[in-house]
């Protein structure tokens, strides 16, 4: 008990870094000026330094053998606390800290000139530092496949989504293959013609719009914010959450659902376990369920009829709209409209999986050291045209679109699919145990839908494997079914 | 040599610790929202407790023990780096951790209440909070004054303004408080009526308005930004620079001239030796010479007749006003009126130091226990009696008006007037060395001045003692001559 107790204390001090990590990264994203890049780079790189220190003292590592011998006599959640503060062990001992400072250093750096390359369609001006980055992220891949005798690209994928199996991942992206171009093609043929419902909204108008609505699905603003950014993200702590937006002052949809995404992040991390919020067991499970919670809010929440009979007289009244233009009907079409696109966040539900599938295979080959950064952008388009049968016709608007790679992230990307899949699944299972749901959804109350999300996901932690959670909370492993037969209620009209 | 370069390498790292310390103040203070006080005194209280252990190790004494030894082999700068090592070594050991962490949570607490405590006017409320804040403060007073084998009080001092002595800021407050009262006087009888320059001054405009000034002071925003927060402060490190303000739609001139302030400390710690920015050496002087700065751009340029001239045009067009009523006349008396008042921050530069020197008695008797929070607000209308001829209606408009206290700053408050005095040495010798100084200033060019503010103070760091850069740039010891010379050139026309 005593080793165990030492374990709790110092990932208290832990949960501190990370949380002052949390902060200046969201600073960085939001209102840091440019020149500041360095010195916060220093400053994240100490910190990781000083967390990297603490947690593969052998001191910890012989404390969680000690606790492990005396297992039994912790209770549950100690014993998944033990468990997950051994994976932080594992994941940081399975690196040497010079890798990790140097891919701090390499992300820090293609990071920030991502922003300036993809702003100028600039690809060449960000190869040399992404290859760079590339090579450290490959070390980092191999070292912890290594660790733990697996594929490098698995180990990669357990660091975002811990005990997902690439196995699995290609099952569920094959049955999506197989039966998303068809399936595109008969919503194409059937769908209305996309309205036009343009007009200038602004930015201030709609900040309070998004707000009102965040206020619909609990957000609390004592604690959080909401902020601007280039890449909409959902950061800060559990008690101070921040999320961010941009604002098209043509298109008000954009930023009120990517709000509303966002918000379902954050309702996970406000609502995770108080008492455990300083403990690796009282962490959001990986970003697979992370991507369920933001897509339930913004895809099987907002996008449902429900939802938007409830916004449209809302909508009307705050911008002053035509409610003719504005209507339920063509409100629906605009929203749900499918077609396939270069940008993958701007992309509808159906033809989103297959950004991914795009990204995961690419991914996959550059981790392996098939594919380098200078044949990217050919093998992005020519991947592109293959599944979408259109070519970017620039790579701001192709491989360049997304910070995830040049931030260092690879292997995070299929977590969206997995994370779509995840919240049909969860609606389906909500939308079995709760009748009154839908009537609800059009008065604008979710509280019913967030108590059985709090009950059986957000107040769990990582108490159970991501496999467990979902089998207890809906009786299935993930498997693709409820989201092929969400598709296929919503858009096969 | 190993020794100094030793202590190099440890104070980089502090120096780290600091600005992550400082970036996470400033989000404190402008953005954070309430429920995250908690966590983010817990974030701080943590860095506080990282820093004191590397400052007060024993390796850090032995290095600064051995590199005294062969000081003569150090660089000028390197010695004098050695000593501002010292100091701070010094500072730190001289008391417990156990009291510092004590008084980081009684201050963060004691603030965050402050803040509500001052809108509803509520002494009460913060009595207890106030008291043991008051109580730690002591205890750090005391241990200080035990360490350094001096005056308490006197000890508060030197960790604002190192090396100001009790006996000099006696001496000049003495004289100060014999000449202000009548000269106050004498410029009430004489000076114009105050205009009323009412309007609405839209907040986006201001701040526009302000932007565009604080280039003129050639603040640069890649590297710093301008925000709002409830009292203004001046945050963030060298490189990123953070400044905020508040903003009133019916008086344009008060954020304006804030911002002016604030923009001056920026221009120091902006203009401080890049190469020694990580190293105690590099760091600004203390508070006085800081807030020196501040009211330099502020008070001897910003309200010079000339910077008047310069701006009036500006502002007439730039907020579409009747060049009658804000003729350059009319904003000088509006800007220069002197009267009695009770907050601190709006007062004029002729009353302030009133307002400093009531401060200082006040706090000294606090310090050494002659007064206890509870009898504050009777002791402060009484003292406010007495100097300004009123009595403050409320505690709001009174004792709870500064965030100083209740954030545990005591010893800070005489810097504001000695940094007046200060200004106004720097701007005579400026004058003198300088011919073409005012026309330049009608020109909107500061050019000159800054370009000496940059040889002779900014570029020193803390390479000289306050009283040596003094003597050094303008020939003399700090005194009150060229500062009552000045109010008397400006106001008793």
């Amino acid at each position: 008990m005593k080793a165990y107790k030492f374990l709790e204390t110092q990932f208290e001090e832990i949960s501190i870094l990370n949380d002052i990590a949390s902060i200046l990264n969201w600073d960085m994203s939001t209102f840091m000026p440019e020149a500041s890049a360095n010195s916060r780079v220093a400053q994240l790189t100490y910190i990781e330094k000083v967390r990297h220190k603490k947690i593969c003292k052998k001191k910890i590592k012989d404390a969680i053998d000690e606790a492990s011998h005396s297992h039994d006599k912790l209770s549950l959640w100690q014993q998944a606390n033990l468990r997950e503060i051994k994976r932080v062990y594992d994941n940081y001992n399975s690196v040497e800290d010079t890798l990790i400072q140097a891919y701090i250093q390499a992300s820090g750096k293609c990071e920030i000139l991502w922003r300036s390359s993809k702003q100028n369609n600039d690809f060449k001006s960000l190869c040399e530092p992404f290859s760079e980055l590339l090579k450290v992220v490959r070390k980092i891949a191999v070292s912890k496949g290594d660790y733990f005798k697996i594929d490098p690209y698995q180990a990669l994928i357990d660091q975002f989504d811990p005990g997902r199996k690439i196995e699995d991942i290609e099952q569920i992206f094959e049955e999506l293959e197989m039966f998303l171009p068809n399936f595109i093609d008969t919503v194409k043929e059937r769908q209305n013609l996309k309205p036009s419902l343009s007009g200038t909204f602004l930015k201030e108008q709609q900040k309070r719009f998004c707000i009102e609505t965040m206020q619909i699905f609990d957000f609390n603003f004592k604690q959080g914010r909401l902020d601007e950014s280039t890449h909409p993200f959902c950061g800060g702590i559990p008690q101070d959450i921040r999320i961010t937006t941009r604002y098209n002052e043509a298109d008000f949809f954009s930023s009120l659902f990517g709000v509303i995404h966002e918000t379902g992040h954050a309702l996970y991390e406000y609502n995770l376990p108080k008492e455990w919020l300083t403990q690796p067991v009282g962490h959001a499970f990986g970003m697979a369920l992370h991507e369920s919670q933001s897509l339930l809010a913004e895809m099987q929440i907002g996008l449902s009829n429900e939802f938007i009979e409830y916004l449209q007289p809302k909508i009307i009244k705050y911008f002053n709209l035509n409610p003719t233009l504005f209507s339920v009907n063509n409100i629906t079409s605009y929203l749900k409209y499918v077609e396939p696109s270069f940008i993958r966040v701007e992309a509808d539900e159906v033809t989103y999986p297959l950004h991914i599938i795009l990204r995961y295979h690419l991914e996959k080959k550059m981790i392996s050291g098939e594919l380098e950064i200078e044949d990217l952008p050919f093998a992005w388009n020519e991947s592109f045209q293959k599944l979408f049968g259109l070519t970017p016709p620039s790579d701001s608007l192709g491989c360049l679109q997304d910070i995830h790679w040049p931030s260092g992230a690879f292997g995070y990307f299929p977590s969206y699919t997995l994370g779509a899949l995840t919240a049909a699944q969860f609606m389906h299972k909500i939308n079995r145990s709760i009748p009154e749901i839908k009537s609800n959804i059009r008065k604008g109350n979710l509280r019913l839908i967030y108590e059985w999300l709090k009950e059986n996901i957000y107040s769990k932690g990582r108490l159970l494997s991501t496999d467990n959670l979902l089998i207890t909370a809906t009786g299935e492993k993930l498997n693709t079914k409820y989201f092929i037969q969400h598709l296929k209620d919503r858009y096969a009209i």
